[in-house]
């Protein structure tokens, strides 16, 4: 561990960003901080609706732990404009805290695209990052799957995707601790001449590298596990990632209409609720506590607006983990020795 | 109907095209014949081992259904050259006889790639289509959506979206009952600037159509069903069908995992297996029997490799609606007429 990783790392957390906020976000700080005691949390928003919601709560939290920010940005605000039309808002004054080295990390359910281009423009980039890249774990077979990108950019071009591996090794290979995390580019068969022109380019840049590249895979690939790192562009990612997110919600459906049926499947499906939900634990995404935007110089993670307490804590640990494992200089030291 | 649809519908069924042929392929045909006497089946393949396995199977075929073709189009033979390289091919000779009017219809569950170009070649397009396309059926929370393309091509331009778009419209109306099938584009937000240039361009030319466009869907508004024509090109439609289809084994694989924990959990699933298998039921893509091939001179199905007798049945009875329903002369009244 360096020198600088001595002092207690603080996390600011955006308190105003998600859409059952300040609620979950002040109950998963403070349960964040029941899990361990070196490090310190910054809840950044408006004070006096923090505190008022503490107290309907019956939460005890210290006032000081409150960094006011009054302004708000909501989920339709446009991501570019925000930093400019609300400077006071949780987010920008949350990312400023970081630029400023007044906090170590920053976690926001808040507007995804306005969390990303707030933390670009004030934390800046990595030396020899162009694009930074936001990536998205999806369950399968193997536990550590990452799919980069999910929506940061919808155009890329090779050396981003070959940025995103450089930096999704690192973070695959520290906070999952494996070795040698395999790498391959999403793509509509395995044999090397299937793909478009982006997969074809890509494999040649990637083929010249230290990185664990396996090649192509296919779509059913990520479920099933076969790399650590999928690679596609930020369309593509979006649009898988979506999808997959839709898929609890149709199996709901699906029982709910067959439920629907007799009184007899009724009870059979109420009676095996509990070990269905168990089982499919596994999909559920506040387990993993947002996703991480690599390649900025900062630690952000980013959540879905409908985090729950248990996504804010989990994407609370998943910040200081990055911190307390010295991730930015790793990533530092990967993007110029890759070769 | 029109003058020529009162002959009998013949199908031409390629016999040694799936992973399971000829087996599943006779008894698919025999089971299709069960439902109805108005259509008849050429069973195109090795007619000795198409004799044999139905005499293993103790199936009952006539002599006379089968017109032998004595090479096979393997999985991993290369789409484009099989046609060269492999003239008396299953695939090959089954597309000549719809090409040669001696069939109608053709219906394959062998290489898609080589089924694709094979039948793009033989039967050639429809005017003033420039790409057919390949259509999936998604089970969603509307029973009718279609993702167009699949994977006829990767790299596309806005104009054959457009073609999709109308070729797909007029599938989903005939087949599917719905008088004005929604179309939208595939992309990572609803907002009209949202998306990559693919999308911005091909949302102008809908515009300016009869179809009833609805603009953006994102990945998760699939399975919820919000249209019944989504548009990607064929790389990302492949990929979300093959993660789609991957969903179902994952589910699988997250109730044996949960099973093993205990054997109290491990019974309440066996018990629960067929309620569960009923109620997704609507995953299974055997219901759907196949994709059709849209905007070439003919019609043609394909199918999984691994495609059961039911998904062949199916294949064969959907082929015979297209048939029966005269749907090429629609296609092209809709190409000629849709501004």
């Amino acid at each position: 561990m360096t020198e600088s990783n001595k002092k207690k790392c603080k996390i600011a957390v955006d308190a105003l960003g998600g859409d059952f906020a300040p609620k979950h976000e002040i109950i998963g700080s403070l349960n964040a901080l029941k899990e361990s005691d070196d490090f310190e949390i910054i809840l950044v928003g408006n004070k006096d609706k923090i505190l008022q919601t503490a107290k309907n709560e019956n939460l005890s939290i210290d006032e000081n732990m409150i960094y006011h920010a009054p302004e708000i940005i909501h989920m339709h605000d446009k991501p570019t404009e925000a930093i400019k039309t609300k400077p006071n808002s949780s987010i920008v004054v949350a990312a400023n805290l970081v630029k400023e080295k007044k906090a170590d990390a920053f976690v926001s359910a808040g507007n995804t695209g306005a969390v990303a281009a707030v933390s670009t423009l004030l934390m800046g980039r990595l030396k020899n990052v162009e694009r930074p890249t936001i990536g998205s774990f999806f369950p399968s077979k193997n536990n550590a799957t990452f799919v980069f990108d999910v929506g940061a950019f919808v155009d890329v071009k090779p050396q981003h995707l070959l940025g995103y591996a450089i930096l999704g090794s690192i973070f695959v290979k520290e906070l999952y601790n494996i070795q040698n995390p395999s790498v391959a580019l999403l793509s509509v068969g395995e044999e090397e001449e299937k793909g478009n022109k982006l997969v074809k380019e890509t494999a040649q840049l990637l083929k010249q590298t230290k990185l664990n590249f396996i090649g192509n895979v296919e779509g059913r690939d990520i479920l099933n596990g076969k790399c650590n790192i999928v690679l596609c562009d930020g369309f593509v990612g979006n649009i898988l990632l979506k999808f997959g997110e839709s898929v609890p919600g149709f199996m709901k459906h699906l029982l709910k209409q067959h439920a629907d049926t007799s009184l007899f499947e009724k009870i059979k499906i109420g009676l095996f609720k509990n070990t269905l939900k168990k089982a499919l634990s596994p999909l559920n995404p506040d387990l993993y506590g947002g996703v991480p935007l690599l390649g900025i110089n900062g630690i952000t993670i980013i959540g879905h607006g409908s985090s729950s307490p248990l996504a804010i804590k989990n994407m609370i640990l998943r910040a200081k983990e990055m911190y307390d494992k010295n991730l930015l200089s790793k990533f530092e030291d990967a993007l110029n020795n890759y070769e």
